[in-house]
């Protein structure tokens, strides 16, 4: 999607450890219009499937799986990160690992959002090692529903996870892929 | 919002506590054709004020921000709550502590995305004692930002946050008041 690396390029800043920050447009501060297309560019790419709910994480997931969601109507369902007295004791769990927090975190979401009748894209921003994506996907399957897609908004390609998910079959289609930002310099897959 | 309080009334659960869950339309599960008319009445009730911008805090409000900032062609930012290897260190900062999770967290925003030129619409999903809404009131102040406005989906009016906003002065509108949820019978202000 052209829009959305002129902006990376425009915006992106490369930090230490391989870490692409979009704060300004994406995870932090919200660019709408962008978000839009991007949901756009998600239903083009994802059209003729059936889709009966889109699941992402908290947080910045949900900005982009809500502003999707109205390309296809149907409901989000975010998996949440912390334990809280909101959750219910009836909850998929799975443990993910942060590449980004340098932590680990358990993913939970309510077991009656979540059906053996749902047929779901997984949206969210960022894939670099999957760990994120493993774990909605380690859901998916304990709820016994059906992946459609894996939508992403962008691909640290080098690190392996997307590559990985495609091989196993998985219909994962990322806006941007980037190959390599050594020395700062962002190169994005053709 | 009528629309509202009859979703509220259908869907919503009490729980032990005071808790209202409205986990299956609100912030697990989100129905986003509630939250298009959620954006549209909070452009109905703010129209006329200069906005810049839509502040509101990680997790839930995230969802009510972008469907809103899609009616007044703003960005969004929202406060994160964890330290990460993501957040620069030229922070605002406010310490909240959680009627929802029992516990106590840090609000945090990049100085560069709130400024003095900003007029902002705070937005958040719920109000109870308004510990959220003072720390996102905090750190508009250290910004120097002005508050057009605080819009709420669901303030419980009989812990009393929102009528204290509105004695200081704030332009505070919730969409749905609740008086009292004793033996799980749900009163709405009129």
């Amino acid at each position: 999607m052209e829009l959305l690396k002129e902006r990376i390029r425009m915006d992106g800043r490369v930090k230490e450890g391989n870490i692409l920050k979009v704060d300004s447009f994406l995870n932090h501060q919200i660019d709408i219009s962008l978000l839009n297309e991007i949901g756009r560019e998600f239903k083009h790419l994802f059209d003729g499937k059936k889709i009966t709910k889109i699941v992402t994480i908290e947080a910045s997931g949900i900005a982009i799986a809500c502003l999707t969601a109205q390309y296809f109507n149907v409901p989000v369902v975010f998996a949440k990160k912390a334990v809280s007295k909101n959750i219910d004791g009836d909850v998929y769990t799975s443990t993910i690992k942060s590449y980004t927090h340098g932590n680990e975190y358990t993913a939970m979401l309510e077991k009656r959002f979540l059906t053996q009748n749902d047929q779901v894209l997984i949206l969210d921003d960022f894939l670099a090692t999957g760990k994120a994506q493993l774990g909605l996907l380690d859901i998916t399957k304990q709820a016994g529903a059906t992946v459609a897609g894996i939508g992403i908004v962008i691909e640290k390609g080098f690190q392996g996870g997307g590559d990985k998910l495609r091989a196993a079959g998985y219909d994962l289609r990322s806006l941007a892929i980037i190959d390599s930002m050594e020395n700062g310099t962002l190169c994005f897959r053709k």
